[in-house]
């Protein structure tokens, strides 16, 4: 195996920031047979985004979407306007935070330090479910 | 076929964000040879940057523009004004935006959701022409 | 050779920003082998990011440090206070920057632009030593 591309549909989720780890992982179960390599893990949207955090204190994705909503008020005048307040800002969200991450995996297991879990950050009031584009390459364990 | 790399010098640009999908893909004719891949969009400068956004409605650049002004302002107290009031926020808008995308290539073409255009968001009043290097890398198409 | 992973173990810093650039290229000195491929250095951490930015004038990490502390303020009403009121906003930095850079290797060296250097964002007051997973693949020269 030198490649592998699997489109994952999330399930709909409110505004906010969501850890999707375990979706992502049972989503690409050949992880486990490579010695190393990297995960991609694309969104296929503009307002939305992917971030790395803290997975342990549920504080911490309620001050990340209170951040970067003080951070990117709707009150700018935005030019972009006709699908409401929280869509201008949701695609700038979307350019600070970014749609994809890219994770090694190390001896059968994606290599993500003790702390950090991935994030769909979901910047829209009223979202249909989001789309990932995951792609695995390595080396195969022996 | 496993790696190939071009550099890629674009248009000179206005401070901004600009559309530059198509120089992308039109500079690694190779894209159409992959069933898997990965395609590495690399800009080799720190005062402007990469981002994915949306493609259709011109106000969205001219937003993220204005935004990215009001959340980086010039009237900041920078030390590294030697260039002039917009040299340092350019700086930082490059880390916060990135300078750099990896996006997936899928049965010969590079995977991008429908509204994801890739745009070089130039922060300086006066810059040079912007180099790129592309890095692209797969499987074969049988 | 197509991969080597290496896990690396920074010296402390103080808060700020600080250039790891050698740091980098001494722990992978298989990149001189390469012809082309790419570098791939993740912080397994929440609290610290990496980011690319400009590597001549001492000013800029200041400027950079002075910067990310007005646009995440400590003031903000925070949930996630236990560790200090650092410890947040070193959370959203870590989102607005990323813990991840990929970085195009060519002809034996790493393909950086002139005034661009590999950054270590230290977003904590007092962080112990922070580690990095460097994973490097590409084809090798002849």
């Amino acid at each position: 195996m030198n490649w592998r591309q699997h489109k994952v549909t999330l399930p709909k989720y409110h505004r906010g920031f969501h850890l999707i780890t375990k979706h992502v992982i049972q989503a690409v179960p050949e992880i486990q047979k490579l010695s190393a390599g990297l995960l991609h893990v694309f969104l296929l949207h503009t307002s939305a985004s992917l971030t790395l955090n803290e997975n342990a204190d549920p504080d911490v994705p309620q001050d990340l979407e209170t951040s970067l909503n003080t951070i990117v008020p709707e009150t700018l005048p935005y030019r972009h306007t006709l699908e409401g307040p929280d869509d201008m800002p949701a695609h700038v969200k979307t350019s600070l935070l970014g749609a994809s991450l890219l994770i090694p995996v190390h001896q059968g297991v994606l290599c993500l330090g003790t702390w950090q879990g991935i994030y769909l950050c979901e910047h829209r009031d009223d979202a249909t479910r989001r789309s990932l584009m995951l792609t695995l390459q390595g080396e195969p364990l022996h």
